[in-house]
């Protein structure tokens, strides 16, 4: 089988809310991406993207994308996996790349969600609900957020303290990462000790509060993939290896898992992952965690195994997951700072991946030259993960 | 690289209006594909559909499908590649089993148009348009298929009979699977030389009629793929040879294209295919063409290579292109009679092919053994297109 390298990444412009179209925006981080790779010689394009037919009037957005960059005689499509898409499109990448079918793959993610109002929004996230035990009754994924965070309260002690702590290193990672929505200090003191802490972060489902779950975002990611006996082609020193990926499944509907504050796609995801690159938990420097809701770091965290049970907050409290911690988490300052562009989120986990193990993630490297990152980037609410580790290669 | 065998297909109940769910609809062709390849040991799930999200208020077909059927630990993910969805998605499922990333995939297309009024389906359908220079302007996909049949008929003297006789046929071949929407005969009287004619066959978009044009269908299709190598672990000797598979694209808006009567992504993705199967025109048997309306049957027929440009009208006016004729094509009804269920329909193809080479394609059987069948699922306006070779595996 070839191994596969990444050799260019790009985010294009600052997310946050973007004025022009979505295809405008995914062709940006696009051509930032080929900038970085210095090749344009594509030979498909897989997009990421989960609701564009829904929310932004547009399908077909390979097909889209190509004519827009004229990147012809590329071929594309389209990749729909919830909040997974991404990771789910650069497993396909690979996919495409080691069947000897294609040799060099673009993977762009993007999703243009600040159309309409929270509400919609909020139901748009929701058709990826079981569609007779979740969706019609309601449920959104707020709540289901706040129905996980309440058992963890219960079971393992977590408090809405420990949910402000990692708020609070998300956003302090955030402020260092140029491409983040949000880039602003929080502190204990004005999201919930305060006299102004609960009109500054209402409670949304209880016991979340605003920051205890990431904003509505635009934005785009992209990364370009290739057989590693091509690198050479491009003179690009800088590539990585794509060592793992692996995708794990779960009950759609919540309320049917045996434990919910385990994560079984996450644990058979990571397994699969770890596998395939050869490597334990001990080899990885550093994580890019899907914090969706801040609860889901801790959870996620702990069913990657990169934690016992019930002792991730233990860690947040030490120290450990923040950037000069012994193991830094969401150093791009994650779903919570970075932004949740559904569709974009798992390109742009990778793209932090590639730049901390190239040293290149400037004020927020994570020090000591990092070998080994892992992401986890998860669909539904947990019932189809894809986990992904990339690895340094030594010259 | 590993071979590909397809070893089980099927289509559920009768196209036509579904009045269950979208899943449960996907849920019983996938059924059907998995009783008859014998087993239910599937890896990964790829669900091929364009437009749920939008027209069914729901994302994430693939972990929906596998939570319904309860398929775990099967992986999935949806590919949406406009109307070409389907044959997309067994390319993807291809490049899954030769990667070795998976050994049995099952592909699931479906679609639930019927679900909103005729102006809603296409403005749905009309997504997949350019969206500056087409989307925004009102073009439909109607109006798109009057243009290409208006220069067909200036530049080749093809006529409104030509077309009809197309329909004619593919309505013939529809009565005799039982999976068609449409299980009607009609006559050139009937819909075109009669008084009545005018009000049967109404036009819609100048100079193309009602009966020019495919229905409005719910209707779903699976197959499921396996490495050649791992067939025998089934016990099914009905397997037939997943041969080649090609992609091409052209320019998103048709306005752009230096002659629209050629359809360039037809042609490179036809070359690409025949080149992987090791095959040529003249040794493929039968073929399932996307007439989503019957012009593009000519210049599909043409485009692939199968007829001289300009030409594939006097073959069918010589009945060529009839079952019993020399070079049968759309066997099954075609999207005219069998419907066009958008993300469905490449993968109906495939199955029809199979049935054909497996001669269990009852009444409609094409004669003499046929060894290799060609489809080509058309994207967008002819901008992403997919070829597929299947063939008969010797005993």
């Amino acid at each position: 089988m070839r191994d596969v390298a990444i050799i260019g990444v790009g985010m294009g412009s600052r997310w946050g809310k973007y004025n022009g179209s979505l295809i405008e925006m995914m062709a940006e981080a696009s051509l930032s991406a080929i900038d970085d790779a210095g090749t344009d010689n594509i030979d498909a394009v897989f997009v990421a993207n989960m609701g564009a037919g829904r929310i932004n009037n547009q399908t077909a957005l390979g097909s889209a994308l190509i004519d827009y960059l004229n990147l012809f005689p590329a071929v594309g499509a389209s990749i729909e996996n919830g909040p997974a898409s991404g990771a789910t499109a650069a497993r396909i990448g690979y996919m495409a790349i080691t069947s000897g079918l294609h040799d060099v793959v673009m993977i762009t993610g993007g999703e243009k969600m600040r159309v309409a109002p929270g509400p919609v929004v909020t139901d748009f996230v929701a058709t990826m609900a079981h569609p007779e035990a979740e969706y019609i009754h309601g449920i959104t994924f707020p709540s289901l957020g706040a129905f996980l965070a309440r058992l963890y309260f219960e079971k393992y002690g977590v408090t809405s303290e420990d949910l402000a702590r990692i708020a609070i290193k998300n956003h302090q990672n955030g402020l260092k990462n140029p491409h983040a929505h949000i880039q602003q200090n929080i502190t204990m003191e004005g999201i919930l000790t305060s006299r102004e802490a609960a009109l500054n972060n209402p409670m949304i489902a209880d016991p979340l509060h605003l920051y205890d779950m990431c904003p509505v975002t635009d934005g785009a990611a992209s990364l370009i993939m290739c057989s590693m006996d091509k690198v050479q082609e491009f003179s690009n020193s800088r590539f990585v290896k794509f060592a793992g990926t692996g995708q794990g499944m779960d009950t759609m509907a919540v309320h049917e898992r045996e434990d919910p504050t385990f994560l079984k796609a996450v644990d058979i995801a990571s397994n699969q992952a770890f596998k395939m690159a050869g490597l334990t938990r001990k080899d990885i420097d550093f994580a890019e965690i899907h914090d969706a809701f801040e609860i889901l770091e801790l959870a996620e965290l702990e069913s990657a195994g990169f934690f016992e049970r019930g002792k991730a907050h233990l860690a947040v409290r030490e120290g450990e997951t923040e950037l000069t911690g012994t193991f830094p988490v969401n150093t791009s300052g994650g779903l919570k700072a970075r932004g949740h562009p559904v569709g974009a989120t798992g390109v742009a986990q990778l793209c932090e991946l590639v730049w901390q193990l190239r040293g290149e993630a400037g004020e927020r490297q994570v020090l000591n030259k990092p070998k080994h990152g892992y992401a986890v980037n998860f669909g539904g609410f947990g019932n189809n993960v894809v986990s992904t580790i990339l690895s340094r290669v030594e010259e």
